[in-house]
């Protein structure tokens, strides 16, 4: 009988390909099964990061999922779709290592940070061999993008995410040095009123796309442009110690 | 004339060499000239992760720390001495950028997030090219090493630096979700009496040396070794919305 194969989440980094990992640049080149999450009818960005990387002979396997923004997040029928659609492609990827096969998972930005990775991870963990490749995280590409670091001395960095309500992101805001926020796209007007309630408004800037070609950096309050639900991080620079 | 030289910030990752990016990777096979941060005595943690990579011909330039934790942070002595160490090694720098020179300047985890890089970087950009290659952070080493999720849904993740005040941790550490305690040390007593007045001491899992060899993960509260002054991580996990 075979040896059981293993199910790789291989973190892909904030875009550029040149920013992943020696270790999940490896294990992506010599891939034999590549399965990756995407919206149904699109080709699906970590599967477009790896453009030209992958072995001709790759097995590829789209995790499509049901349902994105159709469905708002409160919804209960959200997360038992969600449910399903986890249930049903860990099967495969369980079934693929039992009959030996080794399987790498392209996961954007860094597995365990917000990813839909760890959904899957939950549930082969315990069953299956699993490794996690860790990554560059999209929020480190967009504070490299606006070329000043983020946190310096004692700075305290707080990360939010764009779907909290209104006054729960103002109050983190105003008692945060250094800030994040991700996941803003439908979230935008609510994100801006909390930050100039939270009195951070004026130093924040926005990274859209970060590391990739169609990199934009822009003062939030200058901004013109509508923003890109998905590819968009807003951040607020620390002002600690600098000797 | 020679052209000017470009001084990179290259971020190394958490520790092993595997985890650094593709393009840390190149500069730092490639490199003419390489400097690098260690305290006086010591080869340098920096310098260790690059063992073996560097050619033979690279220019090293140590550059060495005037003080550590000899003087209080809250010491003016501390900063004057700082201050006066990053002009001199920035001097030096820009010098070699230019006579034409390319200088690696290797940074430990990711250069623009808690780095001494930044100090550098502050003093050089607005009279050399610069270019800064983002790393993964010790704390993503970290998180992976404890095989969970740091942070799932929209749980709020706070990064504190455990010089801060035991009042301030606690406070940040009662009102989040996901944390991340960075700068332990010889403030190990003082966070953790935080972490319990902030109710999050049963959960917190302290790692050592992450993705190193001498890796550690352990529950804080069944450590029973002393903690390594710098390379420690603590980490308490979000516990948001999982489908």
């Amino acid at each position: 009988m075979s040896k059981t194969g293993t199910i790789y989440g291989v973190g892909l980094g904030p875009g550029d390909p040149d920013l992943m990992s020696v270790r999940s640049h490896r294990l992506i080149t010599t891939a034999k099964h590549v399965a990756f999450f995407r919206k149904a009818g699109r080709k699906g960005q970590a599967r477009a990061i790896v453009d030209g990387m992958l072995p001709e002979t790759a097995i590829e396997f789209p995790m499509e999922y049901p349902v994105t923004t159709e469905i708002p997040l409160s919804d209960p029928r959200y997360n038992q779709a969600l449910s399903s659609f986890y249930e049903e492609v860990t099967q495969h990827l369980i079934e693929l290592a039992k009959c030996g096969e080794d399987v790498v998972v392209l996961c954007e930005g860094d597995p365990f940070f917000y990813g839909s990775f760890m959904h899957i991870y939950a549930r082969v963990r315990d069953v299956v061999p699993t490794q996690v490749v860790p990554a560059i995280t999209g929020m480190s590409g967009a504070w490299t993008a606006t070329e000043a670091p983020i946190t310096w001395g004692d700075d305290v960095l707080t990360v939010l995410m764009g779907t909290l309500p209104e006054e729960t992101l103002s109050d983190y805001i105003s008692r945060t040095d250094a800030l994040v926020i991700m996941k803003i796209g439908t979230n935008f007007d609510k994100v801006i009123s909390a930050l100039k309630s939270g009195g951070r408004y004026e130093e924040a800037w926005i990274v859209q796309y970060a590391t990739m070609a169609k990199q934009t950096v822009t003062k939030l309050s200058e901004m013109t442009d509508a923003v890109t639900p998905y590819f968009s991080i807003i951040v607020v620079h620390g002002q600690g110690r600098r000797p």
